[in-house]
């Protein structure tokens, strides 16, 4: 594919085009702001570097869009797409950030650091042991890049991990996998359960009533999408105690409306949507690097699968 | 060496005869509690397993003492030992808890717990992304059993790690050992400076004033023993923002007294000693083992250096 006209929309575009510079790429590249972005940009370009753009963009018009984030939601989900356009996303340290933002909740509980806190407070001196997370079992929801390097980091420390993909397909570092709509057990067994899914049709409300009933005293962690919880059960759940404790990074508004019952929930921690963000530089780089390989013709490992969304 | 009395004094006696019975050992064991030890019991018995006795205990008259901790400074530190008889202390899981533990607070400083849980009490919702740890360098003290399994947990997660300890001696998986009486450089590049040292007169007050000018904005973990530690150095080095937050499970009196400042100090973390605390069956299983070994006259790697002093 020949790639000569490139927009690149994004409020980070200062940054991004100092890395881009960088590279000295003999293209025509104009950096823009999301808001700034024209029909006319787009009649001119041959492709289109963005995240979070308007509902009413025309990705037709383009032969290539590049998502600067790892989820393709904003593209894909509740529109049509043009499965001529080719659209490929950003896969950088995603895995390592969401492991580290995960197990760093993990340890938090094991730890016992807010129980610990307490007592301090009070100034008590009251001895327990914490776990170790060899004690622990792990379901994992999403077997791609980040669901992999996730339970890879947990089984480092003898966690028994299971994953939950759409196939169902068997996958190291993983106990065992299955598919989302099969009858497993595992979830019973599940003292943490994560996600880590994309936002596709197939996950929208996933974690609902019917999932937590299976449930019991989990810490529930959702680094993947908002939209993929059914935020009512999750209440629900906390009240029931099928769900011990909640941490968010995701929600179906964001920001989270200041009216909404997750903020002051005793149980229940808040995150800005912050367990995987690219820097500039990571960005930068997978967009030069895909750039490449698509004026190349190679194999495109960050290729989003339009059917399934991710 | 040929054991056949053996006293058991531990205030979790009950739980250790549980396990130690499992054993099924052909031997003539008293479980009691550490005040119910008289005179008599250590004229009678061959062996003596406990941890923190009295300090007139008069162990000469036993041919083995083992210590239900991995410390020893109950037993040599400030007194005097009868090289005639075999101390050995407990090697199980701690450096595995230490490595839990330490990790567990520097996720929570890396992963911004403090600031978002801040935040969520205003319902502020403003992104910034956490660091990961790769960007980090640590220090541990103490390169031994624990020290090592810390480096290896950290390394795994591609931080820098330095090592020191007596000897100075290189050793995987630390990038660079130094010697705690040389003058070494790691210590002005550290982000986190852990102490995993055991008591003795050379690791007494190591964490002073001398030492805490060399560092500039650390996280400093205290996993040793808190008399490795002067407190009113301490102090004074968070006062400085050369030591930025502290993590202490130990302190020169245990309990920590009420009126101690730290308690009530924000940058501080106390938890009640029980980074590394041995569970009742860890304890058995390896005073069983080393038993074996004692009277099979095999090596011990759990022996203690009575001139090192662990």
């Amino acid at each position: 594919m020949n790639i000569q006209k490139i927009i690149i929309a994004s409020p980070m575009v200062k940054e991004l085009e100092k890395h881009i510079e960088h590279y000295n790429l003999d293209k025509e590249i104009r950096y823009i702001t999301e808001d700034a972005l024209t029909e006319e940009d787009l009649e001119w370009a041959d492709a289109l570097c963005g995240f979070q753009l308007r509902k009413d963009t025309d990705y037709s018009k383009v032969k290539w869009v590049h998502s600067l984030g790892a989820g393709v939601d904003g593209f894909l989900y509740d529109q049509n797409w043009n499965e001529n356009v080719l659209l490929t996303r950003t896969v950088c340290s995603f895995g390592q950030r969401i492991g580290e933002y995960c197990l760093s909740y993990m340890l938090r509980d094991t730890q016992a650091h807010q129980t610990f806190a307490a007592q301090q407070g009070e100034k008590v001196w009251k001895e327990f042991s914490p776990v170790l997370l060899s004690e622990k079992t792990a379901v994992i929801y999403g077997t791609g890049e980040i669901g992999r390097r996730l339970a890879e980091i947990l089984s480092g420390f003898g966690m028994k991990v299971y994953g939950i993909s759409l196939s169902g397909k068997q996958k190291a570092p993983f106990n065992q996998v299955a598919a989302i709509d099969s009858h497993f057990s595992f979830i019973k067994e599940a003292d943490y359960v994560i996600n880590t899914l994309p936002l596709t049709e197939k996950t929208a409300d996933l974690f609902d009533k019917r999932l937590f009933d299976q449930t019991s005293n989990i810490g529930f962690i959702n680094a993947g999408r908002g939209k993929s919880v059914a935020e009512a059960d999750l209440l629900a759940a906390l009240e029931k105690e099928q769900v011990r404790f909640a941490v968010l990074d995701v929600f179906h508004e964001e920001p989270l409306p200041a009216s909404h019952p997750f903020w002051e929930h005793p149980a229940i921690t808040i995150t800005p949507h912050i367990s995987a963000v690219t820097t500039a530089k990571e960005a930068a780089d997978c967009f030069v690097d895909t750039l490449k390989r698509v004026e190349a013709g190679q194999d495109l490992e960050n290729k989003v699968d339009i059917q399934k969304g991710y």
